[in-house]
């Protein structure tokens, strides 16, 4: 019996040899850089994958919610950081975690930084997160001032502790020169950490996205990364170049409920509940939002560029699939097909489990209540 | 202590009084239309939902998987109508509902009926879907072979019957016209129904978009509707001119996490895993991925046309409000403001549960292990 047998509703599968690869891979440059890896777990969001994470070394993992860090609390992490810049509202539960589990927070202002001092209870650490300079959150990199109050005001308290600063160069999806991005966050970093060195010898720097940490090799003198997607990587990625299809650790195995040979379509069951809406723009403008492949006993095989067939349309529960004609030819009803995800984040936030190629159901944060 | 006093984190919203005021409303019109409402459920997914269209009469209920069917099955409902285009992999799993549950799926396609023939061991009933003219799914309405050679092949079986044909015009979510698409809707349901009557006198008719079946009063001699989203309404909904923005009974409470006065931005935590990723259009092409509402002790308060504020980005966790003058002057971090959703059915699917104004938790079917 072979996970395929397993499979008869859409169901994410991993691949865990491809994923372990992706860790080893970025662990084996994070040390080559002399950096600490600190991988983001809002991709993976789950604890069987953090004991295949140890296995490379790693000790500290970045949640993006207090909901998730609770999740991976208690697992044996020398400290979870929250790279959310903190919500107020959750202190209580920080609190209670940090009684058991060393955590981090992220700030970017006095006033919660304030809130932080007047209601502690236990220690916690922060990173003052930089705006990488698309707008998304954070100081600017040249507002001293602001800097300056979070650390005067977190200077109040004997529970909060600064880490350093953090910079999440999101942009880098979107723009394609990379190594230009990661000029304006290297100098940022090391100007800061040169500037404010002297009053806390030990502060780091960490930057967190996984085009640029995948794609360059200098980091100047930063030192951790916390990105997250390349635990499994993605066809956005793929796209900009920071993996090959072929180190995609994760399909979404999904049934073939239609064929219309006329219109050359597929349709399956997987849609915008299961993959998320993610999307990119084929060369002649159609959407793509996840690309098929055949799973075998053993994994899945990716087609030859010109027998490429894909995802045109989804809706909730639909997908569309514009088919190749050897595709068309072999597809049967009845079949499971796999899809490469467009944004494998959203997509395992969706699905909210795994499932191996040996069978095994892999956790998911989500899937548990 | 209010419902506002729970909320720490993103929460979904729902207001029973408008939800039920929607439920009201779309059953007396399909009373007055003398037709049946079959509620697709795959937009609230709640058993206790479910019991508020019971208390208007509501006797069946649709669902969009055979998963989502079994979280409504021995609930008390008449039947449970599966429209997808049936996946031949769960007849395992029909079966074994079937056993307890009345329930009728949607066939496509002569080799998926020949599967059920083959395999079912209880009583199904079935739609033949048609595909209603924008090409998602189902059979074109002039492929009288088709039609044909699905009811042929059923008929063999003494398990499966036939009930009738579904159109779901859900095109009308992206075309202005609705009264002209469901003319061709009505057209082309009379026609079916006038040819196959004498053959299968008790065949009826369903049509079950929401944007239609709010907009439209003449629905000829369709006999049932099963639109799904109108329970909640959303954004898109409003634009399409179904609703108003103040019957929307949804909303996403978000915390303020950082306010930018500069650039007049509102930082929550609210993002893609929250919301879902749908999203509309303003007039000057910057992204709506939702509208903020003031939370009251009695629910939530719209602003004026003038001094409305939006999410104009989101990313995995993160939401970027751009803010209105009157919203700035009064925000706060540490509030927790509401966001109506620009497609609720997602919205829902993403947050997998609810909190009602008297702060009761109310069941989704995704929130369930």
């Amino acid at each position: 019996m072979t996970y395929l047998s397993k499979i008869t509703s859409p169901t994410l599968l991993i691949d865990e040899k491809k994923c372990r690869a992706n860790i080893k891979r970025m662990a084996d440059k994070a040390a080559r850089h002399e950096m600490k890896l600190a991988p983001h777990w809002k991709t993976a969001q789950s604890r069987i994958i953090g004991t295949w994470a140890k296995d490379f070394g790693i000790k500290e993992l970045t949640a993006s919610s207090i909901k998730m860090a609770a999740y991976l609390c208690g697992q044996g992490w020398d400290n979870i950081h929250i790279a959310f810049p903190f919500n107020s509202l959750e202190i209580n539960k920080l609190n209670e975690l940090a009684k058991n589990q060393i955590l981090s927070v992220q700030l970017i202002n006095p006033i919660t930084t304030q809130k932080l001092v007047d209601q502690l209870t236990e220690k916690v650490g922060f990173f003052i997160e930089i705006d990488a300079g698309y707008g998304r959150t954070g100081v600017k990199v040249s507002d001293f001032g602001l800097i300056e109050e979070i650390l005067r005001t977190a200077k109040k308290s004997d529970k909060l502790y600064f880490k350093g600063f953090y910079i999440h160069a999101g942009h880098s999806y979107y723009k394609p020169d990379i190594p230009e991005l990661y000029e304006q966050t290297r100098n940022a970093l090391g100007m800061l950490k040169a500037k404010y060195r002297s009053e806390y010898p030990h502060l780091v720097t960490r930057t967190g996205d996984t085009p640029g940490c995948a794609v360059m090799e200098d980091f100047g003198d930063i030192d951790e990364m916390g990105p997250g997607n390349f635990v499994f990587f993605d066809l956005m990625q793929a796209k900009l170049g920071g993996c090959s299809k072929e180190e995609i650790a994760v399909a979404l195995a999904v049934p073939v409920v239609d064929i219309n040979k006329e219109r050359k379509e597929v349709l399956v069951h997987g849609g915008g509940v299961h993959l998320a809406k993610d999307v990119l723009k084929e060369p002649d403008g159609t959407n793509n939002f996840g690309e098929v492949v055949q799973l075998e006993e053993s994994g899945w095989k990716i087609s030859e560029p010109s027998e490429r067939s894909y995802l045109k349309s989804i809706s909730q529960e639909h997908g569309i699939i514009k088919a190749s004609e050897s595709f068309l030819q072999k597809v049967k009803i009845g079949d499971v097909i796999g899809i490469l995800p467009v944004h494998s984040c959203m997509t395992a936030d969706a699905m909210a489990s795994y499932l191996s190629l040996d069978g095994q159901t892999i956790d998911h944060a989500e899937g548990v209540s």
